[in-house]
């Protein structure tokens, strides 16, 4: 990946403070003005009750591309407002892609739409945020 | 805890299968039908990229809550539909309580509202969820 | 009804230029520091394509109790995130009551919940919304 | 428009008896599917009381695409959760069109994206809904 741009140089600062998300095994595949494209893989320690994975899981890949593509331009943006739909069991083994693309770029609040999709290019969730722009930046 | 009770042998049984639950540290303080409450103390390794805990982490607290409540009856149900809300910002070390109220009890689909507190009783976000109801039992 | 209170003040003349509430038949019960209750009778031209009443009939006077309540301290708020679950159909001749509580008084945003009951008491509705504050007062 | 098609058959019937959405003065542009493309007039009946137009206006309009798509099989289906995210003000005089698209089709639920643009293009709302499939038609 060329690291030359500044939504890179913003998102792998972010990446490197971001245990959580390193924990899950988050990488990078694409950053742009508004726009974060990243992968996991589902371990073991990851599935709930029911044997499948646990919701918190898609929600966390999705609410990380939320957050680099709000961020990308290192205006400090958190996440005010969010949802996320279940629309298939996700399985240990799986590997997740999470897309996200902006709808809105408004001063105080911006909006984004990620969805999930799994190896065989089935969507199994959708995410949609709505983030606060505060006035700091990520890198100062 | 009085394990006599037809909804703690059911949780309980989820609990011992879940494997991203027991991982965040997730301790059963509570459950009745259609109601459970649930807490966990936040770690190091759960922070995001803003130095602040990644919103995953009270989304997965809420997301367990939910499902130990709308599965209480032993009726397996799944997540549809779910949102947050983020309030306040989580901090390591914060111990977060989780409570989830059902508002609507259908055959097919059920409502519940999750709120989380920290230790200050401050609400740190709001949870809503949707499940829809299987026709299978959690134990046969 | 007294009408010496400030919060009063700010929601008659809210209502006084809401031509759509106006056509609902939208009648404030009480009104206070983020705090709203209102009620309408369901009439034939509220009915959908399915012969129930259509759902933005309820999502509409939701919003009006949201309006009012984030409003009520004379701070010019509009909704920025909304969502609705419908819970029991309404019919024609219904009366339903709206009733708008506030979770949370933020410096740039709120959050509302805003539950809809039917004359016989049943929740038929849930919603919850998210208002963004900017600097305007309604009543300069 | 051709009136041959089996989704235009059921929609029409569903539009002929809306009596909400013939007073809101819904036109259908499309109807394919899994898919409906509707449009309307913002008239001066329609604002609130800060001088733009009502959100259960937008809401509605969106609601009447998601009730057309979601049931243009002819398989009865209701609106379960929804959310709305108003970004730009509406006026009285602007042109909206609604466009939803299906994004899950599933045996008991649905999922569907419902866009709002104004006559310049701009989006003005952006709606999602999740739908509950009944084992009824609309048209026996």
């Amino acid at each position: 990946m060329d690291t030359n741009n500044s939504y890179e140089v913003v998102v792998n600062k972010m990446m490197k403070d971001d245990l959580f998300s390193q924990w899950l095994g988050i990488q990078l595949l694409e950053i742009k003005e508004g726009y974060s494209k990243i992968t996991m893989h589902v371990r073991p320690e990851m599935i709930n009750g029911l044997g499948i994975v646990h919701g918190g899981i898609a929600f966390t890949l999705a609410d990380s591309a939320f957050a680099f593509a709000c961020n990308s331009r290192n205006q400090l943006s958190v996440a005010l407002d969010t949802s996320i739909q279940f629309l298939k069991p996700v399985h240990v083994g799986d590997t997740l892609v999470a897309e996200a693309t902006e709808l809105h770029n408004g001063k105080s609040t911006g909006l984004y739409l990620i969805q999930i999709f799994n190896q065989h290019q089935h969507m199994i969730a959708l995410f949609k945020g709505t983030c606060f722009r505060t006035s700091k930046k990520i890198i100062p």
